[in-house]
């Protein structure tokens, strides 16, 4: 039995995206700055994913930065808008959300205590959700770039990103957001969402690791913090990934053309799993917001059960989960999302994410809801040790 | 004809190293931050990975980062160090060469603009060449790193690496190499260099694009200039490019394996290269020093002809090559190399970059020798169109 319940933390590349691939690795491996035709032809794989992806958001080709993976895009979008906001006015105060992923939340930390920049970490409620007007109470003109993730990886939580774009666009404030989780997932279109910038990486829509992009609008303040050659506008230095940058491309008009299909298939399974956990499951609890969701994406608190049992045997039960967050889940520590949820520190090492992917079938949703009670129940010391 | 001489550039993935690769885009898809049975496996795939590399350097597992390409490493060494130092110390200036890489010599200026960081460019002789007593000259307690690139891109030019590095160590200072035309064309092993940090990228050893890494002596002061999650021991956040890493581990073992035994064949071919084309090519000069150069790497100023005719023309005639720096090329400006080296403009234009690589035979070389005289005098007008 092998059920991957982890699509959050990664996603298998598809059959179809290592064969989009395959030729930049292959025959077309040129370097797209070389001027020679074995460069050329690297070049146009690079053009022709970058309008692929540039189309699907609503973007002009211009505004897509390729970059190694989503931090990278959180870290140049906070470090190069803000850096380059300050130089040009003076504004030096950075907002951004408690349960924002560590890529954007450290280096907003990293900008104050190294950077000289202030810092506002706005409040969330206790599904994690931002109120709009909790943003707009503090634009001002100090206010250099405002951060806000558009659907938390811990627990789901779709935030309002239009209005607060809306917000911040009418004082001329740059507005970033890391749709890490959101892209492939929720309709992503750069002008309803009144976004400056856009965080996204390839392998959590079934695209490889080591290739994300960075939307930046036309006109945005940007100072680059990955210099070198002219690549990218001069905007991220280093020879382009092509083989992968194509694959990001292709995986992502997969994803989008499916999207709507699997994400309707998936909120059914996902609904099943949370309202028979909270039958089953004892001291259960839905994390993130029941309603403003992804529709993959499943999390919970578990009273009295710590997650790395539970972990440990839903995997020797063949079901991959998490507690949370994969790049923080190294670290050993509470969830700052839960903490900034208000969930108790008793409840929040209890921390279960269940998040769906093309894989997983109605099958396999069976189970695993025949499983985790069990498995439950024994770690309370209820049952024997055999399941 | 194909004939590829632009292997500075970047090289075709070997078949090998697509084979070790495919595993990790299809079966081993996990994120190695998970602690289930599939991310596991993905990380047992870094693991073996960077003890390769490591072993190969004769570095600790500890110090090699992995990183999206060259130029990230070389920004990461410049800045993580520079910044680091700074705090630590109040050292505030950064030593570097006129010849260097754009990744390192525009962030370097970028540290100098816009952080408040004093910069020395040391000179160079006609060959590109660095004097370790000019570094020894300017180094005092208020540098806080100093970076010389080992060999380089555009002239082939090998520098005295370890003689620089034994200035710096006895006086405490971190010293950085652009490593990255080097690593699997020369011996690469950090204590014998006495560096502590060494840039490198898979794509110029036959290794996928969209990975690198930065070799970190343990204890050399370093703040992340990509924060976020705890990866890489909190030097480089992101999740990890685990196809390309595995692929680039794979990459390297087989060209240090076969290092020798091809550089000797390829000087051989170069030699020809530069003897036949001094002879045939009248106002033909070499670039670079004529002993202490890459066995792969023959370069010309061609007086009277611009590069970009030249390469459009060897183009036509199915031979690939490059004026300089394909990183630098979509810039259309001067090399900064060959002015650094005090190359008239009138020549500077005019610069041939011709790199070999494991492709390459006698027979090609025949032809290239063939071809380039009557390209050169048809260029200049001296021969009818028709070659």
């Amino acid at each position: 039995m092998n059920i991957y319940l982890d699509h959050s933390a990664t996603t298998p590349v598809r059959a179809e995206v290592v064969e989009a691939m395959l030729p930049y690795l292959g025959e077309f491996y040129g370097n797209p700055s070389s001027i020679h035709r074995t460069g050329r032809k690297a070049h146009a794989g690079l053009d022709a994913a970058r309008r692929t992806i540039a189309q699907i958001l609503g973007a002009k080709t211009g505004e897509i930065i390729f970059t190694g993976c989503g931090s990278e895009s959180d870290n140049a979008a906070l470090r190069g808008i803000a850096l380059a906001r300050r130089e040009q006015s003076g504004a030096n105060r950075i907002v951004t959300t408690p349960v924002e992923h560590k890529a954007v939340l450290e280096t907003a930390i990293d900008l104050r205590d190294h950077y000289g920049f202030e810092l506002t970490i706005l409040p969330v409620d206790g599904d994690g959700q931002l109120d709009p007007t909790a943003v707009e109470a503090v634009l001002d003109d100090d206010v250099a770039v405002v951060s806000v993730m558009h659907a938390n990886n811990e627990v789901g939580t779709i935030l309002p990103i239009g209005e607060i774009g809306a917000l911040c666009r009418v004082r001329r404030i740059p507005f970033h957001t890391d749709a890490v989780q959101a892209v492939g997932r929720l309709p992503i279109h750069v002008d309803e969402l009144q976004v400056d910038a856009l965080s996204a990486t390839a392998h959590k829509f079934y695209g490889p690791k080591g290739v994300g992009f960075l939307y930046l609008r036309q006109g945005t303040p940007f100072h680059s913090v990955l210099t070198g050659g002219s690549h990218e506008n001069s905007r991220r230095a280093g020879t382009e990934n092509v083989p992968g940058i194509v694959a990001m491309a292709k995986a992502l008009a997969l994803a989008e053309a499916e999207r709507e299909a699997e994400m309707a298939r998936l909120q059914i399974l996902r609904d099943r799993l949370i309202g028979d956990i909270l039958k089953a499951v004892d001291g259960a609890q839905l994390t993130g917001s029941p309603n403003h969701r992804l529709a993959n994406h499943a999390s919970f608190v578990v009273d009295g059960v710590e997650a790395e049992g539970m972990l440990i045997a839903l995997d020797l039960a063949g079901i991959a989960a998490s507690s949370g967050s994969a790049c923080t889940s190294a670290a050993q520590q509470p969830s700052h999302v839960l903490e900034a949820m208000g969930v108790p520190s008793r409840l929040a090492v209890g921390g279960l994410r269940l998040s769906l992917g093309r894989s997983n079938t109605p099958e396999q949703i069976d189970y695993v809801l025949e499983k985790l009670p069990r498995i439950v129940a024994q770690i309370r010391g209820m049952m024997p040790v055999a399941l």
